[in-house]
């Protein structure tokens, strides 16, 4: 058995329960005034349960197969049979909201990848928030996930996820979003991406003066807004936690998760997803994948850049 | 750097492209008449183009932020940012047809992990396929991807995926799903599951007298259906491949590429989704993982299962 990293600042067993789960305010947080992109100016504060009643969750088809969306909420929703997550430790009722943003041509597994494990967190909300409620396709185009919420419905959340894709250079672009990336993060414990989600909080302006890393061939596109690009596959700097690429948010959500909760739960996550890695190659690096299968995605990728299509 | 291990029957540099892309018919393959859901029978085989024809794909909601959605062939499906992976192995233009199975209360990890990997593989075309089209909700709740397809829309597709979740619990009772899933495995050249997902593929018939996986505290459930269960994290049994809990679908997607095009596909997709994992905890087997948090998974997934809730 490996010997376990422990993780800075994760809660020793024994402790008590996060603040996020014991109902005490979390420190540092100053629920601010903020704009919101239409204009409304809203405490990004309150309460979960006024979170709760303020998100209206959508279906977008409802039948015997499609039946309405449950609120997000952990409580009914078990892992593969079915383990009951919140008998694993105690959320004391309170309810801690992930939202994940969705946009077009988004890469799918940079969202699926930490939500499976962060989802399944006693006492955690997920909710999938894009500019309107309803499908948003991937960058492979075969598929679309659907957000339950508008971004003016998701004002105050916890922890925010921003996945990467081909879809970002334009969100880079898009103020309304980016309004709500700096409107989210006002009020969040985490605000966390995963591949060149970390370019979409750059130009939110979040990350100036902040060490941070994204997909292997993008990182110098981080130096124009002001961080400082590392190439390590997770990377914390104060609230703010980047996730190298695509699958790497798997990684970040078990480092996330002892942080929140303590290095079980996030072992008892790691086990539920049966998250025990065994690729048949060490090529996932480009410092030890073979040189002619870096050449080829990094001239790939190159042509495609230039060209931008 | 690790030895690379050599996957048993991985084209070689310089061997001919697979006959999936090559254009030659698969060996062994004679498209059977099989009997479809609505007792309509139809030859399982016919060509790709056949097949793109066949099949319809709708948009639940169209409009800015919702383009209609592109067919799924793998033309313009770039990573995060952009890689043109048909610049990478050309496809000369035939399809590989990869259906995933959707259905209420399936685990999103189990069909996002290797579809991410496969369905950016050149000249495959992936869809996603349910009873209905529309959207699906996962088994946390949260989120639902969309289906594009309804079963009797593909009948004959190249790789089946089926992924697990509580919800695999009704479809091993579902005569309607269970006759696709032997209707498309007529069809197929690879037959493959993720965690229950073997549960199913077990239940229509199609495990008995093989070795196979599924999720660590199932594996027992596999035996009643003639299947010989293993504790491997992928299990290869003839055309047949299972994969073991949640995100074990990444390392079997290696595999499965590694066997479709060869050591350097698989590398090259291992490199794109920048798959170096670097769990903080060594916790993803019961076999490793500390023993308190085993039992802790285990009851509570025994008491779920007790429950059947």
């Amino acid at each position: 058995m490996r010997p376990h990293t422990p993780c800075p600042g994760a809660r020793a067993p024994g402790d008590a329960l996060p603040a996020w789960a014991s109902g005490r305010p979390r420190s540092g947080r100053t629920p601010p005034a903020t704009a919101l992109p239409g204009g409304a100016r809203r405490s990004a504060g309150g309460s979960a349960a006024t979170r709760r009643a303020a998100l209206t969750l959508r279906s977008v088809q409802v039948g015997p197969d499609h039946p309405a969306p449950r609120p997000g909420q952990n409580g009914a929703g078990p892992l593969c049979p079915a383990v009951p997550l919140n008998s694993l430790i105690p959320s004391k009722g309170h309810v801690m909201q992930i939202a994940v943003l969705l946009y077009d041509r988004f890469t799918t597994l940079d969202a699926i990848g930490p939500y499976e494990l962060l989802g399944r967190a006693p006492g955690v909300e997920t909710v999938f928030v894009a500019r309107r409620p309803g499908p948003v396709r991937g960058d492979q185009g075969s598929v679309a996930l659907v957000a339950d919420a508008a971004l003016a419905e998701v004002t105050a959340p916890d922890i925010v996820l921003v996945p990467g894709g081909p879809g970002s250079r334009e969100v880079m672009r898009d103020e309304e979003i980016l309004d709500w990336v700096r409107t989210a993060d006002a009020a969040t414990t985490w605000t966390t991406s995963v591949c060149t989600g970390s370019h979409i909080l750059a130009a939110a302006g979040l990350l100036a003066g902040r060490r941070a890393t994204s997909y292997w061939p993008t990182l110098d596109e981080l130096v124009p807004f002001g961080a400082e690009p590392t190439g390590e596959r997770v990377v914390f700097d104060g609230k703010y936690v980047t996730a190298a690429g695509v699958s790497s948010g798997i990684d970040m959500a078990l480092h996330l998760l002892a942080r929140i909760g303590g290095d079980e739960l996030a072992q008892q996550m790691q086990l539920l997803t049966e998250y025990d890695p065994q690729p048949p190659y060490d090529a996932g690096s480009p410092d030890r994948a073979p040189a002619a299968v870096v050449a080829r995605v990094r001239a790939g990728w190159a042509e495609t850049d230039r060209t931008g299509s």
